[in-house]
């Protein structure tokens, strides 16, 4: 009897334990089990689909979207143009590898262009008038590619129409110093000026010679400057080598703002109020003119007076003198004027932005914007198409991924192929002008990829320090192109580094102080943390300004294909390092935006602006006092916010909590934009785009160079205001990464 | 056998069901269970504790603070201004009922004040220099308020010393069409002027003056504007009744521009720098005095030349000429002058601003803004002390119920006591000014409750058209002060309503298109969406401008307790009212903005701009068709966000959606900001500050009768850039409404 219970009672205690394992593990909770999304809310990279993607992004894709990118010319508005925004819109619109939506946005914008029927001309002319030279209206074709009858004629956009002609005289850069020197030795009035590429931006060159009463103003590439001094095409230039023939001619935009001139600070749409064209500032009011150096050397070498200073000589095998002014009396150009013939004109045309978008899974409302534009001067295989055809190989990948329902990114990926960026960055500014607060607050980092590659040598990246860990991290995972045991980040280090304080020895990072590219609108008008990625070539083995072909008829499959970047490894390596950087961005849980390091590059700014300038402030009863101590609340403030992203758990805390640490690294540089109380669009106090030599602030430390130099009282208060509002500007900065509350 | 079988089976099957149920509900599932924080994120408003929160709000409380506020005269920077900073801070600081952390922040601004060793005199002066008449220097003692030492002098904050007479005219209200029109009948170089307050800027009587060679003004408010027309203070005005005593003077400040003149644009600290005081644009040139009306009714009865317009004439017994220029012959002050001895003087001194903080349980980095300024004039019974003793009950039972650990709200409250206000609404825009990005960034809404109860008839709300639902749900919950069963709604609607598409008749909320308090440069620099509260009194029943005491001394609490709110129940409704708004807009899940109800407000300014101006302006081939389509625009994207809200399960859904949402609705203001091309504080398109009567966009309507009236080509053009700037403000905001993506 005892043993039955007993059994009975083992029995029924084994039926209840099976009950209760079965109803704890077997059944599901429906009531507390978690919602879907909470697993979803802390969505991070995945470091092995990342490593899959980027094992997918093919060097052969990328050479024959550029072969095709570059089949005809396409600049900004030209049928050539219409072929790649159809090309762009078939990519990312393709229903196995595109993305979720793409479309064209048009916008109306000022453009200028050469007179097909009157080509610009440039002579020299007795006083006879018999011509006695021409210039090459045309660079001499090696290839069919020169051969297009769309090849536009070399000319500076938004030079003014004008026949003029005078005396030469040679101007070395043209920057206001040189014409400055070259007015105390000759009196310019009537003259026309030659001046080289380089040193000053080339709207400049016939702005600065203007109040000397200069008529004209031409421009070439020096050999010395461009080629290492080679000239000849017979054995040394394209298409023996990448160097600059001697007819090749550098086109330009000449205007020194960048968007559509004649809308500031709104999109130029259809209906949108236009300035009168006589209220635009910052465009040449003299004709200007590019030409090759072959005919500069018959200028050039001609030249009367007194030979140019030594650091005015270029690579000619003559002295350069800086003119009678004019030919010297042994020249057979004597006393023959320079003239030139100008036809340029300016209109309205369509012009086209094409766009495409990854929705984001989880955060749809934060952007990761990757940009390049797509219009080239000629078929230019480098600027922009080598950076087009790595943005498609990026395209396809990714959106071959989405579309097999392998990725989704966190956040939202946006694509934007940029119209009219040679005319002065005008697609993006158009783009940043028409969706200025949703861009301004919802974008986490803009990343350009304009040229992708002008060398093989070296990775060059410019761009906020915030930024400098992922694009590290990026670059240690990718193989250097031709070196197989090497990354792109040990190639790197070995041509350009720095020691940091805190990491040691580690590559160079630049900043985007310029307005060279469509970063510039993102940095400077918005404020928001961008990065501009290239491979380049060794700048210790070659003193070229930029690669020979730059916006030249040169700029070829070709060019490319034989002298840049046989094989396409570095173009992949670029893809590859730049696809990295923007899916970290767009899917990492904690943005990989890092303050200490933005703190870092603060202090050495600091440390210079201090060592150069602020003993003559004081003279002046400014004290940096204020920077010093902003400078200083920002290094805390980050220091703080380090700490509490090290001590939280972010993937399981409240996803409000990583999203306010998120937000706050969003909107740091939105903080270093100035108030709106000046009418400029470049408002990022740190960065602003002066050319300054100083590796400190720019903005002030050109204002202190302006002061030193006039001497007057208004622009030493100039001085003491921007020291104002930049220490708030940090001060700000330092605010938004304290404690939000 | 078989029945110990089945009785077996029974129990064995029982326990294991016992066991299955156990072990299914009854045991916590450890690793499936949802995190903490899953609660959380979808906390919402509760109703229950709202209603207690409502209840503990006390009148006879309001009173006390009142009471002690009150007790001496608290102009900005004096030593009872710093009695109630002391105040505002032990309050906020108290163990039991006070906020998280309380502070202050200082300033260094520019003030104006009279001198105490000189007193601004106005005289008569006959030709012999005697003194005829001289004006009272302070208004007259009725309680012992008035003999506070501290009471300070009537002047105009700003106006330049200076010692000036001439013959007097009258000019009506001191508007540019007042004095233009008198410049017809008079040559008024040399003269003095008396206006009356009201129709045109305290500042623009002055500077709308210059022109005309006119030496001084002087400034009296007419009984017919601010009391009915009594003016006897024997039985009918103050201390019998609320009106205006004969010798009251209007205190106020004589700038156009907001802020500390000093330092435009940035937070004026010790080292910031500062502008010249030459530099300093908007403050009067010549000097201008307020006067009371028994000395300007002295003044005005005497005066020669004929009659002025109807329209032009007062409260007098008199017929109002306007001047020969000066007396008339059979006057005893014929062929005298008017004086005016003014030793205004300028200084620098500290302003503290009290801050206090609740920080939000779930969305920290989300800030409600409640502000209220601090600084009186005299003892500012009214203004603003009737809103600073509020806002101390609000915050006292807020505080309580956060220090009881019974509530905290789910979004940062930041309460902000403003100094320095009645010299140009200085204190708040030095915090906006210093806090540029951190405020735009994460501030749902600011509330304004300056003047709390200046009547007890009405609510009284100005506010962006999104809020106006909230509004409405809070003056429904809460009693109406003398009127049992009436709501604060049911007492609106009867006063002031409007007849809506979409709700039918509701109550009429005004708009925030003025500078007239600390609202100003949230709403117009930052472009936060904002809300200013008051109780008024009937505008059928009474003509009178504003409360008869506003910048008197004679604001006092014996004023309050016996004219405007006797039992105080008129601030607690105020308190309740603006309470209830402030915790549905910290605590409701989905932010209670209406992005509809906005849409219909630009529907009707648009109705009314076609109506008045589409054809002129297509007459001068400009198309209103960009703004008609920007508001449909905004019509659209407002219905396709209503219905996504609507479609969604917000409280179950990922709150990453309920937050993109909500800063959609957030941000939604800040895309009307115009570009930061214009070096105006005042960006905000829709409510841009201009005096303008036509219901209509403010800026726009402004341009366009500029336009009109002058028929420039320059000023057309600036009405066709502003109506590009419109549009394209409006589609921006559209934008942040469509699908982020």
């Amino acid at each position: 009897m005892i043993k039955t219970v007993f059994i009975g009672l083992f029995c029924g205690a084994a039926i209840l334990t099976a009950g209760i394992l079965i109803g704890h593990y077997g059944i599901e909770k429906s009531s507390d089990s978690e919602p879907a999304w909470v697993k979803d809310v802390s969505k991070d990279v995945d470091e092995r689909l990342l490593e899959e993607f980027l094992s997918e992004v093919d060097n052969v894709n990328i050479k024959d979207n550029l072969r095709e990118l570059t089949k005809v010319p396409h600049m900004a508005t030209t049928v050539g143009d219409e072929k790649t925004v159809q090309l762009m819109l078939k990519r990312w619109q393709d229903p196995e590898s595109g993305l979720d939506q793409a479309w064209r946005e048009e916008y109306m914008v000022y453009l200028s262009f050469p007179d097909p029927d009157k080509p610009n001309k440039v002579t020299v002319v007795n006083p006879s008038n018999t011509v006695l030279h021409t210039a090459r209206e045309k660079e001499k074709a090696y290839t069919s590619d020169q051969k297009d009858p769309d090849v536009v004629q070399p000319y500076a956009a938004y030079s003014p129409a004008g026949q003029v002609q005078g005396k030469l005289v040679y101007a070395n850069y043209g920057t206001v110093n040189d014409y400055k020197w070259l007015s105390q030795k000759l009196n310019l009035t009537g003259t026309i000026a030659i001046t080289r590429y380089g040193g000053a931006g080339r709207g400049a060159k016939a702005i600065n010679a203007v109040p000397y009463g200069i008529l004209g103003v031409l421009v070439y590439t020096d050999p010395l400057d461009i080629n290492e001094g080679l000239m000849s095409d017979i054995n040394e230039t394209y298409p023996h080598s990448w160097y600059m023939p001697p007819s090749g001619v550098e086109r330009g935009a000449y205007a020194s703002t960048y968007g559509d001139l004649l809308t500031p600070y709104l999109a130029a749409k259809e209906e949108t109020y236009r300035i009168p064209e006589k209220d635009i500032t910052g465009i040449p009011t003299i004709p200007i003119q590019p030409i090759g150096f072959e005919d500069a050397y018959i200028l050039i070498c001609e030249l009367g007076g007194d030979p140019a200073p030594q650091f005015w000589q270029g690579g000619f095998n003559c002295t350069y003198n800086y003119g009678g002014p004019g030919f010297r009396p042994s020249s057979h150009f004597y006393n023959s004027d320079v003239k030139m013939d100008i036809f340029n004109y300016c209109e309205v045309k369509n012009s086209s932005n094409v766009m495409g978008v990854i929705k984001g899974s989880v955060e749809p409302d934060r952007y990761v914007i990757y940009g390049n534009h797509r219009d080239s001067w000629v078929h230019g295989a480098i600027d922009p198409s080598s950076g087009t055809s790595v943005m498609l190989e990026l395209t396809r990948v990714l959106g071959k991924m989405v579309k097999q329902g392998k990725w989704r990114p966190r956040r939202s990926i946006v694509f934007g192929s940029w119209g009219a960026e040679e005319f002065g960055l005008i697609g993006s500014t158009e783009y940043t002008e028409q969706y200025f607060t949703k861009l301004s607050e919802r974008t986490v980092a803009y990343i350009n990829v304009d040229i992708a590659v002008q060398g093989n040598a070296t990775l060059r990246a410019l761009g906020m320090p915030s930024l400098q860990n992922v694009v590290f991290t990026a670059a240690k995972q990718v193989k250097a192109p031709g070196a197989d045991s090497m990354s792109v980040y040990d190639k790197w280090i070995q041509h350009s580094n720095r020691t940091s304080p805190v990491h040691g020895l580690i590559p160079r990072m630049g900043y985007l102080t310029g307005e060279g590219s469509d970063y510039a609108p993102f940095v400077h008008y918005l404020g928001i943390t961008s990065l501009d990625l290239m491979y380049t070539y060794d700048r210790s083995k070659t003193k070229v300004r930029i690669y020979p072909a730059y916006h030249t008829a040169y700029d070829t499959f070709d060019y490319s294909s034989n002298y840049v970047d046989p094989g396409f490894y570095t173009h992949q390596a670029v893809a590859k390092t730049a696809g990295s950087v923007l899916v970290r961005l767009a899917d990492s849980l904690l943005l990989p935006m890092n303050c200490s390091d933005y703190a870092e590059s603060l202090e050495a700014y600091l440390s210079e602006a201090l060592k150069h300038y602020e003993d003559s402030l004081l003279a002046m009863n400014i004290s940096m006092e204020p920077i010093k101590r902003a400078v200083a609340s920002f290094r805390i403030a980050a220091t703080h916010l380090d700490q509490v992203i090290r001590s939280s758990d972010l993937a399981n805390e409240t996803p409000l909590k990583v999203r306010k640490i998120n937000d706050q690294l969003m909107l740091l540089d939105r903080a270093f934009l100035r108030p709106p109380a000046f009418p400029s669009k470049n408002r990022h106090v740190i960065w602003a785009p002066i050319e300054i030599s100083l590796s400190s602030f720019p903005g002030l430390s050109s204002a202190y160079v302006s002061a030193m130099s006039s001497g007057q009282a208004s622009a030493w208060a100039q001085v003491h205001h921007l020291v104002s509002v930049m220490s708030q500007a940090i001060e700000g900065a330092a605010h938004m990464m304290l404690d939000v509350i």
